[in-house]
């Protein structure tokens, strides 16, 4: 590979939160570069914020039909080589894919579409176009956690018995999509957003984080959902008991009214032998609990006689106690996607560890993990199946 | 009060765990003395166990009957003032109603009784005789527990919305009960423990807890019991979705085979401007968190400017800095039952402060409580009825 | 040994912080009781402290004087068996002399003495009359110092290298001693404090904890002595370089200035393979670093297939996730004191965990090393030697 | 500005530790592009280091002189704008002012030069040359530390009394010089190191931040080093007491065979009114201490009702609990400095939170300190004078 790749972005204006953040995981590691935007449906936002990315006039779009038309007939020295999706909820399906049927791979924030019915068909788009999708669930790009998938994966802690994932957030403890908050707007509005509100927005993470280190499906769960703030329209507060697929038990906390917390997504999973805790925002962290001995503290970075997974160490930048973040697991997702399409584009096979980041049938599951949450909610049967 | 306040014991011969405890916390403060003791069923037990706490000869008893007669026919000046009783749970009862009966105040370990129906005796025979029955919640003994629901009386989170309690051990990950832990065998036994194995043993404590602090009712709760280690009778892991009388919803877990954590008691809850976090394995810290504001980190022993509550500081014995654990906790509920029994001795009005033990009150809702989360378990409905 | 032992008290009259301190210790374990005290010099104090601690009234005294000469006088099965001193630094010696002279044992707060004279006196006292003395360094008497100590002396960390220890204090932030604080008024002044403040008051805390986990000795210092407080006589704050017998190299930082931090005594060791990190606040939790392998964290109470030392476990009373804190280390010093004078009542030989609470040779290089302190501090050599 | 800064890089060729980190923080934000390289003095690792970067052949130089000559004749719209120099202490000097002569912008690595001298001369040629010169003293990029300085600028803590710093590392705890480790090697060889070891790669991060927070300037030191590693030409553990031009005093810590340390740099510094503590292996927290009221933990992110200092939001790139770490505070420096020279290009004022970032004078001032402390070091007076 002689060339950086080339990304387009439909979506992240001046002022659009995650959008930046996906610009900065994209550019870190000087693998990508961004070549061109659709950056706003409001024309001016999109012309400003493409001056502001140092973007050429001729490449600054003005919709995401343009863009992917446009893009597409250029000659393939100058194309973009994948887009990403950096919309609100039900503006993922369209540009995705499209992006797909005119042979871009795609990159698209959570939760992937708007509805189980869109998930499905992007799903099926996907395998007809061999492309690659890659969903940033972010939080599964930290070496930690995938430290920890390693070690369950290798019966380090011998048979799961209990998973204990919790993500309470404090930010919309009061009415403040009234308040201008343009981010509170749209994720409290089912238009925009789809059929559930924190659940949506960060149960989903939660549920991927409990599935992806784990190993193991919930296959049944029992939900409790609450609009703790009255005048919303969504869930803001959400409990939900699980059962998975090997005879695990376990609990999903979300809220988005535990006032006072910011984004404080940790799991906890045990096992015969013992047990692991992640906490994100401590996130180079690692406790390994063990039954018959004193916990372990594993740090990122600190590869002590290669004691760390080759997935843990492939996702670190820094040697130990040189903290990387969210950006960096952010980067993660972007440099294996990028890695991938590397190797591919060289006529190689991308390493288990390039190909390690969330795809189509993630998003599936996270919209199937919304409507079985909905649904339960909505009985009063105790346990409602999950299925995807 | 010109003496010591006389204690005799019931239960809590040489190798018994809780016994020990017991008689540190009634030790500590020097306003109690162990006067005599039916220690154990087995005489030679009894017999060791009497002279290696010192006890006289004629104070050493084989039973507690025999004790409780035999004490409540001694002249006032040699007589106990109250029995502590420390066998496990299915001989809580009889020895209490007898004490009573006889004209003694009573200590008793949790769960109160082995039954509902045996609690609500005693409930009854509390309020016929007058005296006291003290409950040791040891958890609600501590300075910042109090300070936190001092917090939330006076409105300082306000209306609270969320309130999350775990309580992980991973002592049973094994069938230890079957490898000679004497400790394990009972509290496993259906016959000696009652219906419910983890959910009574710690999951009381628990519901105790946020109860306590939140100066809320759980009204409904939803429960998943879980027997994970094979062979076992009894529960020894279970999550509980749990209603609130104000609106506010929650959860509540406690497992036994959580490998790898000691007693990481744990209790957060929200309210509209803000939460607080206390773990009983860091106790003198309480975490104030505000929606608005810096988190701040209350200390026990550290009274900036009078801010903490007279509950709190009433319950403190050091400064901060010095830190308190679990047997001063526990020592608090002895100290605050002696301080009521020695100003009501003296006449006296004893204080709010002095009044803040666990009562057989709580004892109740502690047996109603596991009785409602084993019919929950047994149900196909999402919600079941809390009632005491 | 059929009977508790029985206690003197000079000094600790009601409001004194650390007299009421060494009776929960005392107390705690049931192994020791109060029988008479010299609580005050003020008689009307002495009185009422007598009452309050239920001491019969003609064995509550006036003096140390009054009360050594009438307890000698009793028959021995009425007769303490030790005294305990709590009184300002100025009024150890006088009281420990005669106690021992009379025949009884002594317990005493730290520094021992006034002087470095007084402390070799006392030395030699005690090896005259071969009672034993306890001197009160507190916080030795944690079991996770005592792990931490066992650690180092099997040489689990190969050879040591550094130690690092610090003592921060905020409470003389302020003039406070000119504010009615009575036990800032005496520790500030040199005349019942003795020759430095701070170094005296918990500089010897860290001099003793360095030494006493580390097992080596202190032989060069290079002190910087503060009185950051305008208006106060004695130091409160110091920074020292210290040098060791094997060639290690350290620091001990002790401040009572350091605003806004309660007790935070610290000790960090480093040695060829790894180091530990203890911390008095959170006293359960020993964390030992390898150079080759993730952090372990040694929690007390928890006996990992039999990890800990007998010298940790013979200091715990509760299993791990039950928190112990200073009153339980205090009553550990009690304890080992009180198990050692009954071994040899009993004719048996203590076992080393009894014998293993601080002497008089402690209390002696306690005051040489305020000696060497403000010796360094008032010189410009950068070194000054270290004897005792 | 219309477009990037266009950036050369000096050393940092492939394997190289500290080029790629410089890359990631120039990349992260998008305002750089890196266009040429000199990246090593092996011309074969120059080449591929070149292709791996997608640098193109032309700019890809073999030297940093044959680099600086050739961008220096390239027309204005497609040089470089500033060089980064990243090549070990020995190698720093010759092309900063070569670059500088040529009218480039330098950043360059810390320590500044080899010796004091090379650093006055530097500091004269920037400003004669009237170019920026930024020194990536990375660790005062972090936001709260920034948040930390700001406090202390605004009187918060009062005057400061005490400035506590430390560093401890493990990594040369064996002879890994002699091991392949090309880090150690050259870093103990006083002839690409400079006339300190530990002291120069740790210490002066350590002094530096002590300074940047604290605003007070160091006046005199007294310093131990030690070579604990036998075989070993250079200090790699040091302990220095520290006087400040307001009367405060100190301690530095510098050691890099803390066994089991990563890079655990932390500060505490002390006033009347309360203090602040900040370490680095959780740099998106800050303690607040106060002496009248509960510490607070001021949080990255979280500006509660604007209460964090514009320095310190204008370094955040996420809302609180999205942790930042490491790289973003490289980047932070790099950003500021790219800011600073475009707002110059647009013919605008920088703002002060765009300038803050270390120049030439922190070079000449670390500099200073490691000649200082080595001549501490050797000599028997206690204090030695600081004068830069």
């Amino acid at each position: 590979m002689k060339r950086k790749l080339r990304m387009g972005m439909i979506g992240g204006g001046k002022d659009a939160f995650i959008g930046a953040i996906h610009r900065i995981a994209a550019n870190m590691d000087g693998l990508i570069e961004l070549s061109c935007g659709a950056l706003s449906i409001h024309p001016e936002t999109a012309k400003i914020s493409g001056e502001m990315l140092f973007l050429p006039k001729d490449r600054t779009y003005f919709s995401y039909e343009e863009m992917l038309k446009a893009e597409s007939q250029l000659p393939a020295d100058k194309r973009i080589d994948f887009v990403t999706i950096v919309t609100p909820n039900f503006a993922h399906f369209a540009p995705a894919m499209m992006a797909l049927d005119l042979g871009f791979h795609v990159v698209v924030e959570k939760p992937m579409t708007f509805s189980l019915e869109e998930a499905k068909l992007l799903r099926e788009k996907v395998k007809l176009t061999g492309k690659h999708l890659c969903l940033t669930h972010t939080y599964s790009g930290y070496p930690m956690v995938k430290q920890a998938r390693a070690l369950i994966k290798a019966q380090a802690l011998g048979k799961i018995r209990k998973v204990w994932v919790e993500y309470p957030q404090g930010w919309l403890s009061k009415l403040s999509e009234r308040e201008g908050n343009a981010q509170a707007a749209w994720r409290t509005d089912p238009k925009k957003s789809g059929k559930s509100g924190a659940m949506g927005d960060i149960g989903t993470h939660a549920a991927h984080l409990a599935e992806y280190i784990s190993g193991l499906k919930i296959t049944h769960l029992c939900a409790d959902l609450n609009i703790m703030v009255e005048g919303r329209a969504l869930d803001d507060d959400g409990n939900v008991l699980l059962k998975f697929d090997n005879g695990a038990t376990g609990v999903l906390m979300a809220s988005q009214v535990a006032a006072g917390e910011e984004n404080a997504l940790k799991i906890r999973i045990y096992g015969e032998k013992g047990g692991i805790e992640w906490a994100q925002q401590e996130p180079n962290t690692l406790l390994l609990k063990w039954l018959d001995a004193p916990t372990q503290i594993l740090r990122a970075g600190s590869n002590y006689g290669q004691l760390l997974s080759t997935f843990a160490t492939h996702n670190c930048r820094t040697p130990g106690g040189h903290p990387e973040g969210y950006l960096e697991a952010f980067g993660n997702i972007y440099r294996n996607f990028a890695q991938t399409l590397m190797a591919e584009m060289n006529g190689e096979q991308p390493t288990e560890e390039m190909l390690d980041f969330p795809s189509v049938d993630e998003g599936v599951r996270g919209m199937a993990f919304i409507d079985s949450v909905v649904a339960s909610a909505h009985t009063t049967e105790k346990w409602t199946p999950f299925t995807a």
